[in-house]
């Protein structure tokens, strides 16, 4: 069954065709995973071949495509109507000769498509410049446009009923990141950790199933935390080291990033302490600014000026926007906390802040996954705010 | 540390090298995780930006260009000289005015590369369209080749490092399948199976860690089970469905997949017990004819053979090449075996028999998971091949 009621994916798919409208496109074809999901409520890991969506402005439901063994899975997770399935046969799957282009191709003359103007999302994951190359062979008479990310705007804002599914996911959130700071310790291998972890992930709550978060747990210790996104290995975690951790909380898709630092020991070094100090209060002096009104790259300013009194230094983007998603990313590539970014928040945008901090001497990471109010935010879980140590 | 010898990353370079110049290609832009990993070690979550590997024949080492902030993980993953890890500023990070491949563009340009033969992986995962588009504007007086899978076929036959990496898997996979087997029951919650599942992965054996599989735990119960790709939900598993599960043990991002099928009752239907007879038996005689010098095609056409005497009927190719991967694919995109696969099998290549049934009525999963040998073909692991009942 789908995660949301037929109407809602019905709103989601109008607002799309009225987002296609402004940028002159006529039909679109959705590559991305969380795009497909987020317009039919499609889920299936599918995604390692070639599939898509079309939506198109004279029809009124998009058209799943995909490899034939996938079609049945389209059926269980989807409300489409059994025409608007269409799988292609697994001949064409990693083929030197055919290419699930060619099929599409088909779908769309088939339609009468075949001389309009045809959205694709350009610079997505799972579009290959050899989708393009096929499409445009296949279609001599279609003008293609870039439709890159304009699924992922129609996403930004989220419904009640992704308020809540996100919601669920922080629940998730507080419960991995507890497991990690229950398992991790001196002499417990960094595997061993990430199982528990792991565990949490996908177990949930009693009452709400966890789901496969876009990104593994991202967990750096000793050296390794002049970086942020490296994960585990058989090494034993040694005294006196810090340990960085950035993982999520996932219900149905719907993610709830949470970021911890722990040192292992009574005491941490002078620079980390400062650093942690500097960071966690910059960030919730950052919170107090952030509202709806406000841009991305104002907040990003206002955190800036919070911390301009100190030594630390952040270079990267200050936050993005997250939602629904599958892997390899959990951001929704839309929002960027960052200058230059004049998106004006509104109610229902859901961001991750992660000021995070990876000196070659010290690594520091500590984050909030907020909801924009009315008035101005609150965190989608509940869980101290500070340099744990142990 | 990297997972191999430094003279193994310098045969994989040299072999890869030796490729490129067989398809005319002067500079290889490596953009696929599996294939940066294979060249160099690299490791880390990064893959959601844009990065690659630079592969030149007039150069000894390969270039690492990434995001700034994992540069550090570059270094720690790497054996690459200093000189060879280029980072981009965080502002070409999803940006509308910038593109990490202007940057890719410029050090070519520096390297006096500009005007050479490029080879691209065209139609793999994080190599799209927009990535074309800005390196051929940025690179006017280059000619662009496809090189796509051209590493990937290098990667075909393993090392006996790569051998032992995979036989490590193998011992993680039998950990991961025994938990599933244990957990799942009648009242179970599908994701506390799962998540039982991926603590075995993640956690490993006491000797070696686990790693983070290229597709989580795929587990079909139920009507789902007409379906190969589908997750887990909150749902509790029932008295007298089936269960298919298609998971993997991986050690260093090495893949042994593992797939079985569990009946929750002491007497499965009769056309799941014929389907499971007809199937477990029909793999055992193909893995008779398995061995150095027969073809690809040749495999399937054994399969279809040893099973011409059933109604079952399988459409989808039999299975394919694994090894070193990453989400969201552990198949190697090489060898498939199904008719037109001439490939000649040779010692060491590692291959994954999957002929699962997924029909409306009953599915059914069973596998292998092989080593060629001088002479046939070894296992992976050890694991009974059989419809388990519980």
């Amino acid at each position: 069954m789908p995660a949301f009621e037929k109407h809602e994916y019905a709103q989601r798919v109008k607002r799309t065709k009225e987002s296609m409208q402004e940028r002159g496109i006529d039909v679109l074809l959705v590559s991305h995973p969380a795009n497909m999901n987020y317009l039919t409520g499609y889920d299936g890991w599918s995604f390692y071949v070639h599939q898509g969506l079309l939506i198109a402005l004279d029809q009124e439901e998009p058209v799943w495509l995909g490899r034939g063994m996938d079609a049945n899975g389209a059926r269980l997770t989807t409300c489409l109507s059994e025409d608007n399935i269409r799988e292609y046969a697994d001949d064409y799957v990693q083929s030197l000769v055919k290419h699930p282009m060619h099929f599409i191709a088909d779908v769309i003359k088939e339609k009468g498509w075949g001389a309009k103007r045809i959205g694709l999302e350009m610079d997505q994951f799972y579009f290959t410049h050899r989708n393009y190359v096929e499409l445009e062979k296949s279609l001599p008479s279609a003008t293609f446009v870039d439709g890159n990310a304009l699924v992922n705007w129609v996403r930004v804002a989220k419904s009640e009923a992704e308020v809540e599914y996100l919601r669920r996911a922080g629940k998730i959130a507080v419960k991995a990141i507890q497991a990690a700071v229950d398992s991790i310790d001196v002499g417990v291998r960094e595997c061993d950790a990430a199982a528990a972890i792991a565990h949490a992930q996908y177990s949930g709550t009693a009452e709400y199933a966890g789901d496969y978060p876009a990104i593994v747990p991202l967990m750096m210790a000793g050296e390794a935390t002049s970086t942020p996104h490296l994960t585990w290995t058989e090494r034993q975690y040694r005294a006196d080291e810090a340990v960085l951790l950035e993982l999520a909380g996932t219900y149905r898709h719907y993610h709830a990033p949470i970021a911890r630092t722990i040192f292992l020991g009574p005491t941490p070094p002078p620079l980390m302490q400062e650093t942690a100090e500097v960071v966690t209060d910059g960030l919730a002096r950052t919170l107090e600014f952030v509202k709806p009104g406000v841009t991305a790259e104002e907040v990003e300013e206002a955190w800036r000026k919070a911390i301009a009194h100190s030594t630390v230094v952040k270079e990267s983007r200050l936050g993005y926007s997250i939602g629904v998603n599958y892997p390899p990313d959990w951001g929704e590539q839309t929002i960027s906390l960052r200058p230059g970014d004049k998106t004006v928040l509104e109610p229902n945008m859901t961001i991750h802040l992660i000021p995070g901090i990876w000196y070659k001497e010290v690594g520091f990471e500590i984050d909030a996954t907020i909801r924009i109010t009315e008035t101005g935010n609150e965190s989608l879980y509940d869980y101290p705010v500070e340099l744990i140590t142990k």
